[in-house]
């Protein structure tokens, strides 16, 4: 573990948890970045502030409610005041991959229908160009040859995700291909091409849905207002 | 049961099943009509011809199975050279709607994939304008709620499938939720704007996806060739 960097990312955590006001529903994220912010939380609603959780993955539900922050599930969750979720990357418009976790498609439902996205992370996420990491891909069981066979016809290697030895399921019970893009590859347009594909459930790519980014950096935490919010 | 009707249906399962070869392997539809192309299908295995299936629903599976069809899953089948299968309605311009039996989303993955497409049916199948049946959009359980909110910002009413007091689902452990699109709507406009939305893993409209319908009607069977297969 490189300390460096937790202390950014809990450094964003501390900034971006001060977002949260009594009354909300957050959506809280996935991931150790979004760890330390559902810990933080933990800390307000000890101290007293009132708000509701819905959780974008088991563990994150796990966590949450180890802390005693109220639960949401989704037919109950009338609005979505806020998210707050990490990234695997991001670059100077915004644009984001994530699901590195695998957790993309709850955080994706969550961040498209909440008033207010914030993207928490270290300052190795702030990328010149996307695709330093794989770009994961959910399909269906079913679907999940069909869609690796299309996605070689455009030129790529998918790789199927495996845990233990059998293909990792998401907490919908769906399956991930990784993508390796080249350097240079146009990762918004095969993205479009990629979530139209039958079969295939969502991407990791996430435009500019974030209203804003908070950064732990090396001279201190940066507060980014992203001007060119997409909701997808 | 309307006698007429299922006499029509099974005299195009008899004229497309003539379209099944020699070691070929085939796409086996879901429903009512797909079920007398699959007894079609299974007298010719047991005259001798011999051809591999891969059944879009478990239920076609099961039938398929029943008649000694060797079925292939979606890991096994390298090629599918055919798929045969039914439609809810059908416009002029070969634009289908179909998943009034749930299975859509297996439907859309093995048509998307097949070198050739035929569709059966009744003539009642061929309309003027598509939204006579309800329009089915599959989403993942988690994000159901969501997608009716946004399907209700649409100005449209998403009623979710029931089947014995519970949310039906899907093969794939899905739900759906029923759109009654007005006379006059753009569904395939509406399709691709549903379709792109987090949450939703496929809807029924097929595009231009067949090579030709085969339709029973009351003057006989009329096989009809579309110009414009667009594949998804």
């Amino acid at each position: 573990m490189n300390r460096k960097k937790e202390q950014q990312k809990q450094q964003a955590a501390q900034t971006a948890a001060n977002y949260i006001k009594e009354g909300m529903t957050i959506g809280l994220g996935s991931g150790t970045t979004a760890h330390y912010l559902i810990r933080e939380a933990g800390k307000k609603y000890a101290q007293g502030l009132h708000f509701y959780g819905i959780a974008t993955s088991r563990e994150s539900e796990q966590l949450a409610a180890s802390l005693g922050i109220p639960l949401l599930g989704p037919k109950q969750a009338g609005k979505i005041h806020l998210a707050i979720d990490g990234v695997d990357e991001i670059d100077r418009d915004f644009r984001a991959v994530k699901g590195g976790g695998g957790a993309l498609l709850r955080e994706k439902i969550i961040a498209s229908r909440a008033d207010d996205v914030i993207w928490i992370m270290d300052e190795s996420k702030l990328v010149e160009h996307l695709g330093t990491f794989p770009f994961p891909v959910e399909t269906v069981p079913f679907g999940m040859p069909f869609v690796k066979l299309r996605i070689r016809e455009m030129g790529e290697v998918p790789v199927l995700r495996v845990r233990n030895g059998s293909p990792y399921l998401t907490d919908s019970g769906n399956h991930i291909l990784d993508i390796q893009f080249a350097q240079d590859a146009d990762i918004p347009a095969a993205a479009e091409r990629i979530r139209k594909m039958p079969g295939v459930v969502e991407t990791g790519y996430f435009g500019q849905m974030c209203s804003r980014i908070v950064a732990g950096t090396s001279s201190g935490v940066k507060v980014m207002e992203n001007p060119h919010r997409v909701i997808e």
